[in-house]
């Protein structure tokens, strides 16, 4: 029988209930297993959707939280990537099956056999339990899915790179993006505000997409180099053709073919958000210039290190706003509301007092 | 002023008519032209849509057939690349700007200021005029958009290849499919039985998807490893992430979400048929796998007449029934309701006669 030791964490145990106070156990670490003291968590949309069953039945109890941060406080007898006081992040899974080809080409999230998420998948270790996330005290996970955070950054607003940052960070790597290339960024939200920054770091010239007039100026101050007002036909019409790769962060339904038509020949728009109805795509916003509408899921292990390691070297941080863990439900609401700028973290330090 | 003669024709002033015996004027060759005495000209779906102003107002009189093969009969001062008697073909264009990046790059297709079409094109000759396609007794056509048919092939059956060939050709060729792949094509009709043979003699093992039982031995003959009834959903399943790429030949409505879940991971889509109305793309049919629903559009000049050398040490040609000139608009019901196997072609000599 695994050992395990009880720590404090914030959940929920049904999908119509807030976020409240509990306690739930971890595993003992075994012998290649690092315990962490999270210090930060990021809050991501995926979060509420999870809490409250929006993309299918989850798994209760449900402790979300995917972007973490915090020290190692206990090693396995046999790690040897980690040691105590190393400080640590874990991103979106926790484990994957190892063995399959996606796994060994460092493509993790796309195991055949699925990846253990961070939260809301059956605990290999724990028979009928799901895996607990961020939103608590402590955690335990394998050697092989934690991330190293370069000394020099504010761990606080390093949490959401673990998942925003590699999300954003994957497709652009992916799909080359670099000098001499103009690339749009869809969405200035938590997912966008990072892809805005990484593209400009990475070389290109970045041309933010918005709604809001109102973004105009955080869009330039965030990287941008141009702005683009989506609703106005004309603003839009100038881009015709002249955009080399377009990261799409936006969750809502909206039109991907007007975005399809601003790509260059053989040009590439990457969805990263993940709205909840099918998008209609007209054959030839695709067939005119070998166009591809492409999706991307965060990103494997040692890609998510990259990130990091990239993030150390450019000074790049989310910008976010730090809350308590009482105030998670409220923060809730204002996620749905668009209220943020532009991720809340959670100074888990709050779920002790 | 340009100097023309009159040559017979087939086609229709307007679109709600038969098509008929017309003639119509051709420029006497200038400095870099070449005119060809068309012996075979393949009847495309396009020819169709466009005789009937289905895919928005064609000019008119309307001469359609961008599938023409034929011999050389006198070129202009200047002309290196053919002289008389030559084999030779011309596909869907028949001049594009030379000058933009896309041209300079071999991907006339995809022209900044666009391609001319072989028919239904503002004629850049004559102010006012249409270009006119293949159902004619000669065509005159600058020597960079000609191309040379290799001596081996069957005349008659080489003319699709000038569209529905390189059509194919081109998304297979370009998304690198070859041995060790797993290569789906989806509708066995005018273009997908070109993407079987293609697929097959470029090393990949042929999946075919077709609705119909009875199309499951054509499909073998015509060279694939494997055929699904795609409206089996067990048969689909048997699939799911299996395919390296998916040559998708359908112009009817049809459910992509089915097929991009049979990508493996970083798997594309390529769409070469144009369905009417958008098709629905569901956020996760792309995110998970990093997947791409993508178009492509016939090929550049180069690349079809790599096309036609492949074509030609691979013994591949279309699978043709041969017409007669006056039997076009017959031609046209049947292949409405996809009844031919797999391309009408029609015998040019029958226009004269």
């Amino acid at each position: 029988m695994t050992e395990t030791t009880s720590v404090k964490a914030f959940g929920t145990e049904a999908a119509e209930k807030p976020l409240n106070s509990m306690e739930i156990n971890r595993r003992v670490p075994t012998a290649h297993d690092v315990e962490i003291e999270i210090l930060f968590c990021g809050v991501c949309h995926s979060d509420l959707h999870t809490a409250k069953s929006e993309w299918g039945p989850s798994m209760y109890p449900c402790v979300p939280g995917h972007e973490i941060v915090g020290r190692v406080v206990r090693v396995g007898d046999h790690v040897k990537k980690f040691k105590t006081d190393d400080l640590v992040g874990v991103g979106c899974m926790v484990d994957s099956c190892r063995e399959c080809q996606y796994c060994k080409e460092d493509l993790e999230q796309y195991c055949e056999k699925g990846m253990t998420n961070t939260y809301n998948s059956p605990d290999p270790h724990f028979e009928g339990s799901p895996t607990f996330g961020g939103y608590s005290e402590r955690i335990v996970v394998n050697e092989n899915y934690i991330l190293r955070i370069p000394e020099n950054m504010d761990l606080a607003a390093v949490a959401p790179l673990l998942c925003a940052g590699i999300t954003t960070y994957s497709p652009l790597h992916h799909w080359n993006v670099g000098p001499g290339q103009k690339v749009g960024v869809v969405g200035i939200g938590g997912l966008g505000h990072m892809g805005i920054k990484i593209a400009k770091a990475m070389g290109a010239e970045v041309v933010a997409f918005t709604t809001s007039e109102a973004k105009f100026a955080e869009a330039k101050r965030l990287g941008a180099d141009e702005v683009v007002l989506s609703k106005d036909e004309d603003q839009m019409a100038a881009y015709k053709g002249k955009l080399h790769f377009i990261l799409d962060a936006v969750s809502a339904q909206h039109d991907i073919n007007a975005y399809l038509n601003l790509l260059r020949v053989d040009g590439s728009l990457a969805l990263v958000g993940a709205p909840e109805h099918p998008l209609p795509v007209a054959a030839f916003s695709l067939i005119v210039g070998r166009k591809s509408f492409a999706g991307s899921m965060i990103g494997g292990i040692a890609e998510t290190q990259e990130m990091l390691d990239f993030c150390g070297k450019h000074n790049i941080v989310a910008d976010i706003e730090m809350i308590r863990m009482d105030q998670i439900n409220e923060a809730y609401e204002r996620l749905l509301n668009g209220d943020v700028k532009y991720r809340f973290v959670i100074d888990m330090a709050t779920l002790k007092g």
